[in-house]
């Protein structure tokens, strides 16, 4: 792919010591990428770099080479958080107490019935000048701050680790200001498009003549992830006026395999729908053993239309609890279109939901014959022309093969909200 | 933190334009450091770039400060796979083609029926003198070469992105080689340690003196994740034969928190200890959704002791499934210490499993009141001593609350394991 030109150059600088031991993994180049790229910026460079002193020259170093830096993490209390030091020390600014911090900080504190100590007051004590962005899920607040730079003006913003600190500040005060700071980046428009159950060979081969037909100068990027393709489509300057032509034929030509134009997951789209039509879901999971309903439940607003389900793992757990005839168990398998149509039924009587899906399947590593490999999953599910049920060969990699079959669940759920 | 010296400097290049848009996550840091760290070594800096042409000067940085690199990404058959050209130009070698790389490539194609093309036969051609690690999962080999700079004699090796074609050349080739580069090392010894229900500033506070009085070099880190605290400890030098007596100074100062010392999740140490006892777990869930559920059987061996479980968001769904007493939830409310006990008694008895858990709670945003506000939540598990029930205040953020009334679950379920 080609590297387009960048007037207004992004880096992040992550920091975290157990980042660079594998303790854990580094999900803030993705967020924080992936929001830029709706404002149609994007990371020129990202680096890693462990708690500790290193932080200063590594500064001064993507100083020199971009515009806008933000830097993730140890604005925290203890001992190897020192970046409101180093950050105090860049600057050559005190650092000073900044009241409404320290009234956040204790209030936390006072919520929850714990005594505050000058370990956790210490993240109270800001950078002078420094602009002080609040963060309403922990006690270090974001900072930004501009430096001159031979001649140049920079501007520094800084995150707390944690995710769930992070995002929050991150939508509400960074993004804004770093959209303001780029006021005369080429106009583009963005859509994302999100497939399942196609290669991104057979994708790229049915729509990228097509739309490079309509916008020669498109950019089409696919991201593969397990069993399913998303595709990056970007229009530039006035060829943005194309957008609507461009969705329309990516579904004339792949409308079968799409399930979304836009950023929202499957489970968003159903519960939004089913509350739309005040309507309930239910659901019977053996092989995928409680992601369905996860994924459904993670959404605000679920309790209101999903009555709930069961993870029925056992050949006994799916009589007791779905009913399931004995004997289709023995004469087809627990792994059978029969089974998951019964477990569908099972569920709808035993619930009366409206709507509902069953999956049955074998994740591996182990339980597969030459008849059934390991990957072989049913998935069955109520649709507006009644119970129908989907044989797939998924991954043979259990954790793939979970994921895999949730997604199809979930689509024929959607599906079936019509 | 203080940073140790590090006579073995190694540092990690990701490229990979997706990884800086956000369309994956980048997964190679944690696995080559997780693998690193078995060898006492450390990654020091890790740096992701675009596909193109910024890996030479990039490169050039990174020898300027580095013994050893690790580069991934880049070595595919397609245009912004880039990287075997440019290590042609650093080291001034031509590439020549590599006889076993091409038979390795046709015979792939050849038993998948698929015919080669020049494209894909491109990755054959390699730097002359490089060392070839042979791709059993894919067509583009791994790479190694050394090269002196400034006097210094650098190694550089190079690795596919995939991850399943990255991990068995890591694996068979890399970490030997880089084992033997870092001959005089200094020894040390890592202990990790998973605590839950205390913050980083409670632990530094009660933990940080008496470990340093220990061994004054000892290194502390602490990962702070949603309601509960890693910690990564490590003894250099001689002092590595101090690691049983931190152990057990740990376990006496904080061993009421502590419910790990290793690297394991939970699922994994009940999963293990349900299989070694011959032992039957179920699950009953309100608030956490399913994630119990989908914790435990993401771990393979799971269907051999899970039973099953059950996702009752509704009241009529607690009753007709758990058979909860209608004047529990009437006169308690459904978030309530009975009910929770009436959920884990009504799953004990239709189930018949000898361990297991029930949670109700408010995920919020919405349902709290007063008396429970949005983050109360209940648990009620099996122990050795009878049924118990464990009231909890967590996050108000609704992916937080389940994540760690999840964790507070299968907290429990591992204790009523023993």
């Amino acid at each position: 792919m080609k590297n387009l030109p960048h007037p207004h150059s992004i880096e992040l600088i992550t920091t975290g010591t157990e980042l660079l031991l594998g303790q854990t993994i580094n999900t803030h180049l993705r967020t924080i990428a992936q929001a830029l790229l709706q404002l149609g910026l994007r990371i020129q460079r990202q680096t890693t770099i462990p708690d500790g002193e290193i932080l200063l020259p590594v500064l001064q170093e993507a100083l020199s080479r971009s515009r806008i830096l933000i830097v993730t993490g140890g604005l925290g209390p203890t001992s190897d958080d020192v970046t409101r030091p180093l950050l105090s020390k860049l600057l050559e600014k005190p650092l000073i107490l900044h009241e409404p911090t320290l009234q956040h900080i204790r209030q936390r504190f006072r919520n929850r019935n714990i005594p505050v100590t000058p370990l956790v007051e210490k993240q109270a004590y800001l950078p002078q000048g420094a602009e002080v962005f609040p963060n309403p899920n922990g006690t270090a607040p974001g900072l930004y701050v501009t430096k001159e730079f031979f001649g140049q003006d920079k501007h520094l913003f800084f995150l707390p680790g944690p995710p769930r600190e992070l995002i929050p500040i991150l939508n509400n005060h960074v993004l804004p200001r770093i959209d303001a700071l780029c006021p005369d980046r080429p106009s583009s428009a963005l859509l994302l498009v999100r497939t399942l159950g196609k290669g991104e060979s057979f994708l790229q081969q049915v729509i990228e003549q097509p739309l490079r037909e309509i916008s020669p100068n498109i950019e089409i990027g696919y991201c593969a992830r397990s069993g399913e393709v998303d595709l990056r489509i970007i229009l530039y300057g006035e060829e943005t006026a194309k957008l609507d032509l461009v969705r329309e034929t990516l579904l004339r030509l792949i409308g079968d395999v799409v399930w979304h134009m836009g950023n929202e997951e499957l489970e968003h789209l159903i519960i939004a729908r089913a509350t739309q039509l005040r309507t309930t879901v239910a659901t019977a999971e053996s092989c995928t053993g409680g992601l369905v309903a996860h994924r459904l439940t993670r959404v605000p607003g679920a309790s209101a239309i999903y009555l709930g389900g069961v993870v029925v793992y056992s050949n006994a757990e799916k009589i007791r609890q779905l009913d399931v005839p004995e004997h289709l168990l023995q004469n087809h398998g627990a792994v059978s279109s029969e089974v998951a149509l019964a477990m569908l039924q099972g569920l709808l009587k035993k619930t009366q939901a409206q709507h509902a899906v069953a999956t049955t399947g074998i994740a591996g590593p182990t339980g597969g014959t030459p008849q059934k490999p390991v990957g072989t999953c049913f998935i069955a599910a109520t649709s507006p022309q009644g119970p129908i049920v989907q044989q797939l060969q998924l991954s043979q990699e259990r954790d793939a093969f979970q994921y895999q079959a949730t997604q199809h669940a979930l689509n024929l759920l959607r599906l079936s909200l019509g």
